[in-house]
């Protein structure tokens, strides 16, 4: 299975084959240099690459991007190049350069596998960057419970390792567009919001992120900059998502189950 | 309850106060100039410090930081002092400086709440600059059930919550260390090694990592850097956390429960 590792380990004194979640670094690179290096499951690179330079505003859409190739500087070097995407941007599309430096805004270049906001030197450069949506959107109570239970549902990847987040987008009516998995949280996101913006379906105005875990900062810093005004999580959102959630008037609801669930912030849900 | 923010949330259309896990960027600086910023739980950014410091190579012990002290550049501005850590290395201690640029090596300078690998550009890199540990160690199979046990009774920021991480470190005869909470899971890693930097308990030789979900390369790292001989996590281990842990001698279970566990790595759990 694509995104999975086979390892021999001891169960209770047994040996057996174990499935684990795949976990690789993925380096990608604007014209030859390194903007970022994030921990992800390999497999839906070009996805999550979009999704990436989407949420560090680098891009808004498909046609500010020329070319995406896996390559590395040594042709021959296998290992290297399935791990390095190598991104052109379009005539006029300005890379991330710190002024004072003329590199790079300073940014990681190992953001790990849970890691969606490297780059960002305080809250504050976000908040103020960020305007807060307008459009006024509902979306009844069931479809947030049944979303959540689909997403439990396109989860393969968990099923086999048990070690993995999810992401889907699906529309306010309940629509599933696409559902993405990956060890790190922020991946999953970008590889939806990825898939999205390369069929050039942004801004996401009329859609929900439902996440399979916990809601942090990072998630919603990367549904504003996509413009998607409801996020349901599985679990518990945490002080920094709601805060930004708030600021960006985007409904947040989480611990979703059939019975039951918290809103966090917004008014969307309606009951 | 410290670590804990309180919110007005709608439950099932009734407003409770509801308990969410505070999670704030803390902006780490070594002489003025900004090394990291992570996202984190505040309250033990100290340790926090040290023991990011630590697994990032910069420190190996305590001797070798003069000074850390909150501040910031305006020190009437309160909200960024508590959320900026001023660094002053010892005499001799060199801080990260890429030769090429002459400014701090390429890291993140926003490491989010689960991001411990920045400013690693490449996972050889790392591979290349650990040895392995040659110590041989013991440890009785109920001992990791036991600490795994005591581990969750040693959350209370996850029963307020739900949604945070805790790391501890325990001798391997059993015998409990410290235990730090943080919505980062490598945040929790970073203060309990941090706690023993403190107070020139490294290196761990004799020691045990306890963490409460899953086991990521991230976690293996800091390990390692600790010199750590064994890691038990409730969860799974990703597939690069076994290759680090095979490859440096550290033996890791995951999924350990009262009557099983799954080891990935290593001999060192006696059954």
């Amino acid at each position: 299975m694509k995104g999975v590792e086979r390892f021999v380990c001891d169960r209770n004194g047994e040996l057996q084959n174990d499935e684990l979640i795949a976990e690789e670094p993925l380096e990608i690179r604007i014209s030859g240099e390194t903007l970022a290096v994030t921990m992800r499951t390999p497999g839906d690179d070009l996805e999550l690459v979009l999704g990436f330079l989407h949420g560090e505003g680098v891009i808004a859409f498909s046609g500010d991007v020329s070319s995406i190739t896996h390559c590395a500087k040594d042709p021959n070097d296998e290992e290297s190049k399935k791990n390095t995407m190598e991104v052109v941007l379009a005539p006029g599309v300005t890379p991330p350069i710190d002024p004072e430096s003329g590199m790079f805004a300073k940014r990681g270049t190992l953001t790990s596998s849970a890691c969606g906001v490297c780059g960002r030197r305080a809250i504050e450069d976000l908040l103020a960057r960020v305007e807060p949506l307008t459009t006024e959107v509902n979306v009844p109570h069931e479809v947030v419970v049944e979303t959540v239970r689909a997403l439990k549902q396109r989860q393969p990847l968990f099923r086999a390792t048990g070690a993995c987040h999810a992401a889907s987008l699906t529309t306010l009516t309940g629509v599933h567009i696409a559902t993405y998995e990956d060890v790190g949280r922020h991946n999953a996101v970008d590889k939806a919001i990825g898939h999205c913006l390369r069929v050039d379906a942004l801004p996401l105005s009329n859609h929900m992120l439902v996440v399979s875990g916990r809601c942090s900062f990072e998630i919603v810093q990367k549904a504003v900059m996509a413009r998607i005004p409801v996020i349901a999580a599985v679990s518990a959102a945490t002080s920094l998502a709601v805060k930004l959630a708030k600021a960006s008037n985007i409904t947040l609801a989480g611990f979703v189950r059939d019975d039951a669930m918290t809103v966090y912030a917004g008014v969307a849900i309606a009951r």
